[in-house]
């Protein structure tokens, strides 16, 4: 288990303490806590409140000289709404808590609004309250608030042994884009929107850093999947696909068995050769470990796999591998050699 | 205005980018939104949601030296819940978003999550998720959802001219436990909870200490004036009575005119003599300019002030004055002279 489960293992042991999960009095029960993408929380209406929240920090998530403040605020909201596709909520409103040093109020703060409402438009979330306070570092917290139909929240813990387990898009490029951020040639705006700078460039690495800056987030594939009920279970892919994975088979007590040649890695674009040498370039570590993709990771039961064909955006699913009931992750090489997969994805407390 | 306002005001006008605030698809809507203790979603169910954020950082809302960490733990779910309280909503469930350095995931955190396990007991809340990373120092940021009969949430804009205005409670004793913590003898238990301590000692500090420590909210209080719609306005008294009472003017579109004789100022204890000329002790100024108490501050139309003997704890409510449609905050004196109450309570931007 990585260092970040364990630590949210021991604080949900704390807070056990007896109190009935259901609040009688108040008509509302929590369905889903601790542990899972997004806590769901049912009232007496007809649908779920799925509730999330995710910490941005800098020098942690982002660091202050390299990352463009529109980015931040952008990438701030969409990661945290990203918990809510993995449930399949279509999110609706959300909480800012900034803590930000006073340099940061005049410009800089003026784009990281601007980035934050930019995504706030393109998901139809409105900004319910928040919290502001000056601090040292810029320390981002954000809550966010979804709903979904009565019952029909996709947990982690629904994958059963012969799901064929699959992934939106393609792996590894946001760590592409923060590597050459990195390590590149740095070529990115400082002033105005890197995604609408994206557009009207052919650039290649402007292109290849929007995947890290300004991620896309699968809400229309995930609330389908919840209506539908196609998922048996589901996760996005903040931290990397071997532990996130790792992950979603623990909460299901399950195990999974991957193919590395099925896994849709990214096809590295031309033009890198000249960074070669300054970070490796391995698609398919990048795939396994690399974090920040977004997408989504879920299970299918085989006599549904057909009716996945509806789904938006379908073409970009790909099947990678099937659950077991081995209770171990194993990742399959393409000469058929089996070896485990230790969950090396991104993990705050590793050193 | 006081600047953090300012900044909420900005920041709220970033993001009225014209979407409506109500989902009609979702059945929900925000009544109430930024700028005031909690935001306010009405669902198609018989209650609504009260859902608010607050940050708790080391250096700027505590020091790591200085303050036990089971009171911080307990404080910072404490003081966010204290928002719900000033709506009369009842709290239900929070989300807990830490950042925290490696040297503080030992003791510190077994520690911390006392603390805050405590004061999730005392007040019937449930953990429902979060957020951990590693961080440089420890930061914090809890929110917390509860729920409130539909349309009986009391805003801070409610106000009218000829409304008596109330306090709960001495105000100034959070301000004198911080400034003996700072500058007295320090002597507080390092090991075990601090409020624990306090029951079983006649040792004087400890008991002033506690109200900074571990403050009570009124939560009970804040629930029967919503029930009974007494309360035309109500804000908690967390960055002190003069920024507070303005921001509920303001919001209201008011003024208030209030006695400074009549403000239930602390008693100073005795025994207090020997810290004499290490810091200010002005109970008057303590009571208007000391944050964190997080008594309630409401007003009440002239015509239900009768009803409000029933309310929990009335002997511990104070009337100190009345609004008017002035537009202004006034201090009455002792002597009858009147003049300006500015906003001076705490203020995390200024210097």
């Amino acid at each position: 288990m990585d260092r970040e489960s364990k630590l949210v293992e021991r604080i949900a042991r704390e807070f056990r303490y007896g109190a009935a999960e259901k609040h009688a009095r108040g008509g509302s029960a929590l369905r889903l806590g601790i542990g899972d993408d997004a806590a769901v929380i049912s009232s007496s209406g007809k649908n779920d409140w799925v509730l999330s929240c995710d910490a941005f920090l800098e020098g942690v998530h982002f660091l202050a000289k390299t990352h463009p403040p529109d980015s931040v605020g952008y990438k701030s909201l969409v990661r945290a709404t990203s918990d809510l596709a993995a449930m399949g909520a279509t999110p609706r409103y959300f909480l800012l808590t900034l803590a930000i040093p006073e340099t940061c109020t005049g410009d800089w703060l003026h784009q990281f609004l601007r980035g934050m409402a930019r995504a706030a438009r393109s998901m139809k979330m409105i900004l319910a309250g928040g919290d502001t306070t000056e601090g040292d570092t810029v320390s981002i917290s954000v809550t966010v608030l979804g709903e979904v139909a009565r019952r029909r929240a996709v947990p982690r813990s629904g994958a059963r042994a012969g799901d064929i387990i699959y992934v939106s898009g393609r792996l590894g490029r946001a760590q592409l884009g923060l590597e050459l951020l990195l390590h590149g040639n740095g070529n990115i705006p400082r002033k105005g929107s890197p995604a609408k700078s994206v557009r009207h460039t052919e650039d290649v690495p402007l292109t290849i850093l929007q995947p890290h800056l300004c991620p896309q987030i699968r809400l229309a594939l995930g609330a389908w999947l919840a209506k539908h009920r196609l998922a048996s279970a589901m996760i996005d892919l903040s931290d990397g696909l071997s532990t996130d994975l790792t992950r979603l088979c623990q909460a299901s007590g399950v195990g999974a068995e991957i193919h590395a040649a099925a896994i849709p890695v990214l096809a590295l674009p031309a033009g890198l050769s000249k960074y070669k040498g300054r970070f490796k370039l391995d698609p398919l570590q990048m795939a396994l470990n690399g974090g920040e993709d977004y997408e989504l990771l879920f299970t299918v039961p085989r006599r549904k796999v057909k009716t996945l064909r509806a789904a938006p955006g379908f073409s970009q699913l790909t099947p990678i591998g099937e659950v077991t009931g081995a209770k171990k992750v194993v990742l399959v090489g393409p000469n058929g050699a089996k070896k485990p997969l230790k969950p090396q994805g991104w993990d705050p407390f590793r050193r």
